[in-house]
């Protein structure tokens, strides 16, 4: 028995301990869990990391879980949500980290199966594991004492937080495009970064706007597997996901905005280039034309055979030009 | 009576069988079916194919079908919808498939009519038949057994299923698009494409949205023909709809701001354009204007008679230039 | 009293009789309903077209019908609602059709009174009458004799009925844009009928949307004029009016989307323009320089005494010229 | 007493009567209202526009307003709104008024508080008094007699009465610019007048949508102070509201759709611009690029000495601008 | 005890009183709190100003507070939001103020804690402190009289009161926008103003939105905190808080029409100098074009022998530049 959960351990079990008025009492081979769970005075914290499917169904036959929750447990791909079966709750959540460098959002899940005495969380993907959040647990014996509930409360806590430093980052990119735009430093390459940013914040939305609806649920109606004195601690994890959510919704509509404005200060860029351009244009195209009269091969041109001809024509150039320069100046288009 | 049927299964139907406990029992002739049903420890489950219109006068007079749900389901050209008849149910799905190369959307329809004890499914223009459906169903006889409630559900789970690709080879299309805007290969081909894929998302979206309510009163409402222990299965299909629903949102989305990023990024480069055009013109221009200047006819014009004017002149003429070169250069508008 | 039939029939009544059983019984002159009424096994049908008011208050006296709702259907202009009063109810239905050529949409209203053994139907400038539609109701006796309630359901089937070949038209003039604008051929023609094209759609909306709420009253609560029974098919109408809002809306979308494309197609064209213009412009103005050059009046220009200086300087001017061709047909100005 | 009653009139009391049965019974001094109403067979109509706090406090002692509504109808800038205290109800109504040449639009407000025998308005900045609505109100005494209720309906309905033209004229205004821009009269003008048209329409809404559901509570649910007979007129009111609502929204995306579609425009017009922009400087610089060879000074240049040199050359100068001139004109360029 | 009561006020302490029939009847040391409390005729009003956590957890000893309605009242950044614990409410309210030259928005926090005979406010960030606050309602004491809940009421009409001049500067600036490019005074300042305009409203969207919902939850559903004679109170407040979402709902849609409309009149701008570019272009060429022929080396030009040629030459050049001039003027490109 003890061989068979050390293999189980090697395929995907985290850890698998019951806990007993707040306190780790003891560690839980799979196959023992039921035991464990008749006892009535402990509860069962099993932590997986992508399962075999043949752990799974043992899992399922320990806890009587439901064949539908299990396929979704196993195929993963699930999008944040609260499902009610008759003994127990099952709840899917998205993970989300900054991976790499440029950072790339990559997201992970975790499903998790809750009932009267017993938790037990299914990790897929995410590369943080939730060593910590068991640990910390533990160090509050009279919350963790409030059984499975308050577990899943942590863990939705801890999930949310991963969220606001990765909300934080896209704000500040909004932030640096904003001023980079607002500067007038609008080259091609922001556009892109604004794009980029935008379809970021709509997979985050995806993953974080049904938790609003899931924490609404587990607040208020009457979920059996959460104890009432538990429900409160739901409120904060509601209260951070709408928070989140917001920040997300403001950083959307302000990249639309941006987007707009960059075409808009685009458009007055152009008509300044065009304006100079054609000042420009101008302040050479009269002394070309000068030019060009006295180059006219015409027999009678007195001009021509004056002695200061040539540095005469020269000045109306320059006089011409300069002339230009000035109205120019003072219409703004130079 | 035989006979009778024989035609009629050249003229529609695709299958008649009925399920004892979850296992086919025997083949049923279309003007049989009262008998059949009339037994009571069996379910019939009859499939047409773009019935004629006095076939389905028939199955409508064995199972007592309402004439609206008839006329719909002989016109076709209905929205995904649910209507409670008092003794039936009439449930309306479209299914969609890419056909042809480029890929088009092409949508079929399949309606369902479910009694106590029967479930009629009659498809329209769907090219991909449901006998795997069966065959599916007919492998797994303890959830057959079920009745026709069953039957819906995977029949809407199989329609479901269908949408996956398709929507995933939208969201890839999207994917492409979008690197080819945003590495700068802007032509009016990829705002032709943007359009088209909108349009498809919009037609997907009409024939997936309504899903979500039907899905969300089999889960939730006293639906009498779909029975309690099958209810949860419909939560499934509702997770599944919601899950394609966000993402052809997401992707209209997206698909909207790579439009305005487009309009953006075809501004700076008209911008570029524009300023390499005038540098080069005045390049040209500068030089155009010396020589000019020399081919005036003034008698006293003391470079004309320098043994060097000439390579002078070219010499200034290149210097010019290329002044204006490096001046463009500097400030990045070559 | 006869004599005063006549009269009213030619100030506005189109038609009024008593069914029996589904069966047309009587004519009746309109000062003698009443009398009719009180046979209690009839019900009475009474068509007017633009009535004067006089005529009107005739009417109101005979049914007994609300001061407001006789205002309403003497001033038309009204949004089509229903409105339930003591004893009868009122519903204001709007009429589409297109008119002229190139087509107009040309709106016209129908307001209906029905109790519990009469209905009262007021058309305002609707061209198209309703003799068809009683036509079809006298042909199906059975139906018929479901009362005034299933009358409504033919007006009302019969009034979507018209909307359908006008949106489909719209698709259809959306299509044809479409192509046109994405094959290239962006004109301001094209932009106005977009224009006219959203808002006819508007028009539109703004006449069918509101018959959704109309109809899942009539199909949902307790309207005691429309009996159980004729209920369901007021269902019918509900998903036709739903089908034919979500193809309005659809096509508005798809039209603001166009109009983006437009735009995106025509800053392409712009670039493209640009470039062009920019390469020609290059072409030319290079020779220009090089003849300037040889234009040059320097006593010592040793290429102008060679022999073949004039050939060769032509011949530098094509191989410029040709040079830049090469050029911008590589990096694809040309 | 009646000294008091002339002072106060001079200081905001436009009108203070009693009504009986629907017919004005007798004037009454503000101060002895509390006399009149607990006569108790009718109601007092009193009118006030802008008072003077000391009077409002006259006035609320008489009918025992609370506070807080006196403190509102004192100081105005309140938006649309129905609030319910414990003995009557208070109303605030926007009213709108195209005022100057050009037309600005301007908004006042009344104020309204109705008990079961009493009704009280305040009006402030609307210039137009409500004399009329009491001299129509004494018109039908059948009608004044179902008491404040109908009162309070009638002065809603004067009030939205009062919209019908402001709103018509701005749909005017928006079909006006609408057939300059599609015509091709693209100014900067028109787009200021669509900014400033789009501004009204939202001012507008503001004043017109809370009525909706001001309208919606006064006909639905129970407000003692409105008796049922009463109730429905205010659905008629609701209905012209609602009505005034749409049109001010279709308003609203008309003039976006406009311009949009401006911009469209625009662009056509720049592209075609530039088309002929670049064909005409094509057929000044190649004849001038010819001119610039003949004017080479080589030594053995045949043609020059060609006797029909000169004007060969002009011919071709102008052969070459025709042939530009008859390609660019079928390339739709000019 | 008065020692330690010194202490705390040093660090965080404003006030601490205790009021009787609305009159304040002592000052309370922190430690001393519960014994007042337990006195029964009179309500105590703490003040705390960025406590310490030390400090916290003295007052939540003395009120038996939730420890997650203390976390949130130390961490700060919450946003509005009202929640009901069994003995007492917890409020969250943000405040705002505008900041330096040029203004800049600065976000605060206040949060109170209500029970049946205390009240608790927690300052965050907030510059302007609440003694004023504390003066006014010592003012009125007979609605002191009323207790906690009319100070709540005070405290929120308080800080919607300094919205009030925020929201109108943000009005005032919008309006200074408007003129200036409604003007054609188009520059890329007036784009960074509109973008950074957005992004203040969307902020402060952010914290007035909510606070919609806490009024309406205070003063229509049965919080126990609130005495009744109270509730009234709050509909005053909630309509201030909607009238300001409405305002700031206004600005936001007025200033995305403005970036439009900036961009159309920038694209009638640059259509303007395109047109204006292109007529002195061809000003100018068409005189270069004509010195280039009578500068060709023909030796058979008859007009270079005229005794009037040169003249005449400058003529034609003169008489088509006005030609052209004319020409230009008419057509409305000059």
């Amino acid at each position: 028995m003890v061989m068979s959960s050390a293999d189980a351990h090697s395929a995907g079990v985290i850890n698998c301990a019951a806990y007993a008025g707040g306190v780790r009492a003891e560690e839980v081979p799979v196959d023992n869990i039921v035991e464990v769970l008749n006892r009535g005075d402990r509860f069962v914290w099993l932590g997986l990391y992508e399962p075999e499917e043949e752990l799974l169904r043992r899992v399922q036959q320990q806890f009587h879980l439901h064949d539908l929750a299990i396929e979704d447990a196993y195929n993963a791909h699930q999008r944040p949500k609260l499902e009610q079966y008759e003994h127990s709750l099952f709840v899917v959540l998205r993970t989300a980290q900054h991976v790499g460098n440029p950072p790339k959002l990559v997201f992970g899940e975790t499903h998790v199966f809750i009932g009267p005495n017993y938790i037990v969380t299914v990790r897929h993907g995410s590369l943080q594991s939730h060593v910590g959040l068991r640990a910390r647990c533990e160090c509050t014996p009279h919350l963790l004492a409030k059984g499975p509930g308050y577990v899943l409360y942590a863990l939705m806590d801890f999930v949310a937080d991963q969220y606001s430093p990765i909300v934080q980052r896209l704000e500040e990119d909004v932030q640096e495009i904003e001023e980079e735009i607002l500067d007038g430093n609008v080259t091609g390459e922001s556009t892109a970064r604004i794009y980029r940013l935008k379809r970021d914040l709509l997979s985050l939305r995806r993953a974080v706007a049904p938790l609003v609806e899931v924490c609404n649920r587990l607040m208020r109606f009457d979920v059996p597997q959460i104890p009432d004195d538990t429900r409160v601690y739901f409120r904060d994890v509601y209260d951070h996901v709408v928070r989140l959510n917001e920040t997300i919704d403001a950083q959307r509509e302000l990249l639309t905005t941006l987007l707009e404005a960059k075409l808009s200060l685009m458009s007055v860029a152009q008509n300044d280039h065009m304006k100079r351009l054609a000042a420009w244009a101008a302040m050479i195209a009269v002394p070309t034309m000068i030019a060009g009269i006295y180059g006219m091969n015409f027999q009678h041109m007195p001009e021509l055979g004056w002695s200061y001809g040539y540095p005469l024509s020269l000045l109306s150039m320059v006089a011409a030009s300069a002339g230009l320069y000035v109205g120019f100046k003072r219409s703004g288009w130079l």
